[in-house]
């Protein structure tokens, strides 16, 4: 049935004990790997529902709408789930800085040669 | 101090209470994201001393040195922190597909219009 799509069902993911699934945000134009969060099962219903990423905060157990209070929001592209339905990669349109620190991305340190290097300044 | 590197320690970095990060691998030469999959202090230092990509097996609670017995092996190219020091990201060379089901990724379900859409066969 290579046409016939199954439906999708949150509840249906492997959620770790705590209730909760990794979510890899990668930016849709540039390819890059933003940052890694986490979602519950509401979580992922309200980011499908409203097209506006919506992780869960594990410091504050709340919703985190990404964005809603910098304005640097990430628009839903693509949703996937990997092989052991306990990861989810989200391809987004990021608007402005997706990490706290005003970087591009999340992962601004490489390892290299035993040292940390910074490989960019917040924007 | 720009230009000068931090020592990397992986004893710095933020482990679950399994004492495991996660590591997302990226494919160097297509930026797709490949998979995600754990990590614990001395799988990250194998996996740097080798070159080699080494995960830990949560199943097997053992060394997973990626592609040892498929041959689909993971070189590591780039390691990089993210802000929080609680997830890694692996940019790698692939060799073969990355999936155990002989995809190129593991994340080749797609969620559209509430349904599941597989986008890629086993190579």
């Amino acid at each position: 049935m290579p046409h016939e799509a199954v439906p999708f069902d949150p509840a249906a993911l492997t959620f770790n004990d705590a209730g909760l699934i990794p979510a890899i945000a990668q930016d849709i134009t540039s390819g890059e790997v933003l940052m890694m969060a986490w979602m519950n099962h509401d979580s992922i219903a309200r980011t499908l529902d409203s097209g506006r990423v919506t992780y869960w905060s594990r410091s504050r157990q709340a919703f985190w709408v990404k964005g809603e209070t910098s304005g640097h929001i990430q628009e839903l592209v693509s949703l996937r789930v990997d092989c052991d339905r306990d990861c989810l990669l989200l391809q987004v349109r990021q608007t402005g800085p997706a990490c706290h620190t005003g970087r591009r991305t999340c992962f601004y340190t490489a390892v290299e040669n035993g040292g940390e290097v910074e490989l960019m300044q917040p924007e």
